[in-house]
């Protein structure tokens, strides 16, 4: 099922408009040729503004906001949400200072992104305020496991409907959920957060997928989610002796590159709740 | 022939200024590194300025351009400009936004580039004007072929004399001119157009090859043009099974910091006209 | 000895703040998580004073410095220095430009940072002033030689004792010292320098051995000085045939991932002056 949606991908192609930061975005850039899309980076507002309308989805993540590539987040997500681009929203870092979360209030309040992904910690900071003190990691204490899974699930569904997205959380458990539906997926290895960017990366290949597959987005996300923990697994199995977490992160992106929707759909591991 | 500027670059060495994007700046300071040369960053204008100073060449790649970094841009090309010293223009993306062009056509206007290097849809914008929707890759219509090469000889020596720069466009097929002879190489692969940064990189290695071989700036350009060619035909042969894009990428890099003058001469295909 | 250093490191973690270059900034990325830290990045003013309130240490290097990160860089200093947190200061190219001379002399003056690291171009100019005409690499005649061993150890320690920081001098030979004692590392590959940004890692890697290891600073920094040079030797023993320097720069990184205490200290190679 998750297949087809790379295969479109991968057929298609999709240009992207990244305004992202500038510590994972060269990873950013080969994950998304890795997976049959094209990317751009422009975060100057008038450029950025002319960036968005030739391209076919906005992928925003604060990770290194300032105060220029905000006014550019805020333009370039109007020109996009006027232009029914796909629109997907990373809060890298919410909560960690009133700057990331004031700005990432201000972009939920003015457009409807088509997804939102984040890890617990930072979703949880959307829903309920507060100060997230663990940086861009998610706090072990906020962890999705499966004896609180069910609660998790609730809460995440209620968050989608509140805000009239697709919710995706990102851990050893990955959901992707709307108001309705979730698919709880199980891929990836924990020493995927031993590498920087594989959450930026997701967040530009989520877009990508969308703009490929705009007939089912809850699926498509769900899709592109697989793909990075798939990838995760296989480029762990590619790994040398001597090879550790630099090497490995090119193997993931490596892993995209060369899947193909049989290999998706036969390494997925989900179930839907 | 291009074998010796690749081996005087290596012996001679060359300190490049890149004012250029942050997708993909970490590259261009390996290939240089790679090719013998050194790199140094640095856009801010009052520090750009003394910088440009201390080296041989400068590198400006408008790729993620900002109104900061375009007085930067200004400022330094006619420091540059002043003292004589190797300047490169890559137009990344010109004709995607007013900003770009605009910004493009001043420093042109400005002062006197060595060489200007980009895919061929952006160099249409630089002799037609209008739109580039087609982000930072070419389109399809505007492809150069051997069909249709003997047009684009003609327009782009016209281009090479009106502007007095030596002219690179990249693509399946390489053209480097002035405005009597062009060197058209046919090295590299298209899986290249798969890894981000391999245009970047160029501009900064023609710049390293034009301070080393001064004496004869289009064999010099033909040269890095060729370099990096043969450097995606060298690094595609060292591909293991599962290796990607992401991989490639530094493989190329590899190839050309192992890559010898008789290397390039034996690797290199090319024909003048 | 110094593997217990880096043991502490890897079980307890550390949360680094880095003010650093666009260049290279994934690598630092990459190599805080190797040595087990977890790196943040931040440079808006606003943020980046919360951001450095939730980690443990602060790193600022001036690679490519501008007038918002500069402003950020006295912010936190000052921030991170109330907090009694580490701090530490690579002032690349320093001298290149009065920028940088002026902003890494305000910067020391401000704040007392654990330790100063850089070339030895670079400590010089902090002392003696004057012009760098060599970029972000030393100076040939500059160079730190058994030769004139001595009479650099006396210029450092004179330099530690004025500062009241660690000085560490990086080069062929290693120097770590404070007033008194000095550390001489002679760990390393000269091919290291054919990779860009294993400085700006380091930098990083000493403030996140320091966090873990406050105790005894100048046993940590040496640790830290000794993990980057093992790393060295032992990515370069697993360099394959067509792997140059773009791959090394992989194999370094993963080297530290993989290193445990023993290998450290197994690996090491130094003397106390």
């Amino acid at each position: 099922m998750f297949g087809k949606n790379l295969e479109n991908l991968k057929k298609k192609g999709a240009l992207i408009h990244n305004i992202t930061n500038y510590v994972t975005v060269n990873d950013v850039a080969n994950v998304l040729l890795a997976c049959g899309a094209s990317p751009i980076m422009a975060d100057e507002p008038s450029d950025a503004v002319e960036i968005t309308e030739i391209c076919q989805g906005l992928n925003i993540n604060i990770g290194t906001l300032n105060s220029r590539t905000i006014e550019t987040m805020y333009l370039t997500a109007e020109k996009a949400s006027q232009l029914k681009h796909i629109l997907v929203l990373d809060p890298v870092g919410v909560g960690a200072s009133n700057l990331r979360t004031t700005t990432v209030l201000n972009l939920i309040r003015k457009v409807n992104f088509d997804v939102i992904k984040g890890n617990i910690s930072e979703i949880k900071v959307l829903v309920n305020g507060g100060r997230n003190v663990h940086g861009v990691d998610a706090g072990f204490e906020d962890r999705v496991t499966y004896k609180n899974l069910n609660k998790h699930l609730e809460f995440l569904k209620n968050y989608a409907k509140e805000v009239g997205s697709i919710v995706v959380v990102t851990g050893e458990i990955d959901i992707v959920c709307d108001d309705k539906k979730a698919f709880v997926i199980t891929n990836g290895r924990s020493e995927m957060g031993k590498v920087t960017g594989t959450g930026c990366q997701l967040s530009a290949m989520i877009t990508a997928f969308l703009v490929a597959n705009s007939e089912n987005k809850l699926e498509a996300t769900a899709a592109a989610v697989a793909t990075m923990g798939v990838a995760g697994e296989i480029g762990w199995k590619n790994m040398q002796v001597g090879d550790g977490n630099s090497t490995y992160q090119n193997r993931i992106i490596d892993a995209i590159f060369n899947m193909s929707g049989e290999d998706l759909d036969l390494g997925v591991k989900y179930e839907i709740r």
